[in-house]
């Protein structure tokens, strides 16, 4: 039996092209003991495997001819792991792969009887669900009275992120390029408002919007859009930075934010954080965004993308943001 | 009588020059009910001056033609103010001149039995002293076991700063421009290290001096200093921006920090103020650094130019780094 991965050919200099990966096929290796072999069912696409693509990379930087990282659900074929049983659905680092095989203890066994599997890579998952609630809830604070404004609002963490300030009471305004995607952001994610970034004039639009200033602003976007909130903080403000998808193919060359002059004289904080700081919080979080979901006031609409062939392309889609909510592979 | 003030006579653009400052002399103007006239003792030079150069500017921008805003002491000559008799010192906006004439009730009378009035501009000064408490103690919250880094430490707010570290019980690391700077830092304010900025590589030096990084980051300077210290923040660490010396002469050209995005990565915060919000602290926190300056533990060296007519001259060696400590104009 064979299976296809997706490595990296060459390391991107500036914006990722398809070139830059290849798909290759191998031998499924034997298993080992405490190892178990899985079908791969779904891949998250999340921002940080590009950055994994950079020198120096937070996440470590990639291996040339190895598979890409990228988290992902599985399904148990064959187990030499005590705990694991063929026909369990698994989440863990599953790689850019149709198959893994991997230690058993390095994976977290799923119950899908109330949601499906691939929740745990979408609402329920690390790098979306917990990422926006660890952001919004508990970096930001968010208050019933915050004008909260969320960029990159119709991504994935951004879609969530929205959705926990409006289930904490606040004012929502989501930042998204194209009127496409700020309707969607009012019909499906329940904004109170929405700036088309590639069409107004974000500063401009903030200022009609929310004349008093933003109490929080949740950045995952970093450059221009970064610059336009910081002229809008009210004094307080809390500038909660998730990440800065404008900025990762920019290596060696990222934009600071000029206006941060703004955080000093409105006596505010630009608050930065990575989601395994609350890792010791992940099962209560998910409760938290399981009991949502299942009251109807957090959805997470998702894009599947079929064929472990698509997943280079779905990985540039998510920068040049030709997506809404969640994109997953399924390979 | 007459009376000699420094006026603004052209907005700069970029670089500070003496020849946008003209000095004028002009007729004392009779006294108003509540108004008292004053002899001007000390001005503070402050950074806060130039940005009222600039549009937009936070303190208000300058008319052309109008004194030069500065805080300083005063010694009161006529008063038809109650509750201020000639003889009195007080401190309030005095305008870069030789004499004023302001409303008793902008003025703050000042204690000279223990410390002399000219210290209300320093150590015990509002935009000096207790600038730098507020940063060091209420924002950034420097605990014993912290390692400490102070940019611009040879300048007022800097000098205090280090001081008030070390009164924390503090490790304090000062950054400095040139080996005699460096050696005052170490020998006069107390600092544990010093990095001569111009002729060490902050980066490489921070990572010697504090290889398990800094805690707090006490920053006046912007720039590639704040770059370099974004490098070697601690998990958790606190930067805290008081101002931003190297970037208040490009207007609209403001170099953000390159290195923003390591606030995320270690999960580190970058909390902005201004001394006004501890306003209603201010007499406790003054009570508290008044307490340490009789103690001998803390003093902050002053430069005094001596003539109104050196007032641009200081004001411009300010921005080039030229003084140790407070620097006062003596008009």
């Amino acid at each position: 039996m064979k299976l296809q991965r997706v490595v990296l050919k060459e390391y991107p200099k500036g914006e990722l092209q398809a070139e830059h990966m290849a798909i290759i096929e191998e031998a499924i290796p034997e298993l080992a003991e405490d190892q178990v072999l899985l079908q791969v069912e779904h891949l998250s696409i999340d921002a940080f495997i590009r950055t994994t693509f950079n020198e120096g990379a937070f996440h470590g930087t990639a291996d040339l001819g190895q598979p890409i990282v990228a988290l992902g659900i599985g399904r148990v074929i064959d187990s030499r792991f005590d705990g694991l049983n063929q026909g369990d659905a698994v989440f863990g680092p599953m790689g850019a792969q149709t198959h893994a095989v991997l230690p058993g203890a390095m994976l977290q066994k799923i119950d899908e009887d109330e949601l499906p599997a691939r929740a745990h890579l979408g609402v329920l998952g690390v790098t979306t669900g917990l990422t926006a609630y660890a952001g919004i809830v508990r970096v930001g604070e968010v208050q019933a009275s915050d004008v909260v404004v969320v960029s990159a609002a119709a991504g994935a963490v951004g879609s969530c992120a929205c959705q926990i300030a409006k289930n904490c009471g606040a004012r929502v305004i989501g930042i998204a390029g194209g009127s496409e995607k700020c309707q969607f952001l009012i019909d499906e994610i329940g904004c109170d408002d929405a700036i088309d970034y590639k069409h107004e004039d974000i500063d401009e639009r903030l200022k009609a919007l929310a004349p008093d200033g933003l109490d929080v602003f949740f950045d995952n976007v970093g450059g221009a859009v970064l610059d336009a909130a910081l002229l809008n903080l009210k004094e307080g403000a809390r500038v909660v930075i998730c990440g800065a998808i404008s900025q990762y193919e920019r290596t060696g060359d990222v934009k600071g934010p000029t206006n941060y002059l703004k955080i000093p004289e409105r006596n505010a904080s630009m608050l930065g954080y990575t989601v395994f700081r609350f890792a010791e919080e992940y099962d209560q979080i998910r409760e938290a965004l399981a009991e949502w979901v299942l009251a109807g006031q957090l959805a997470l609409p998702e894009q599947v993308e079929e064929g472990i062939e698509q997943f280079p392309d779905a990985l540039i889609k998510l920068f040049s943001g030709g997506h809404k909510g969640k994109l997953l592979v399924a390979p």
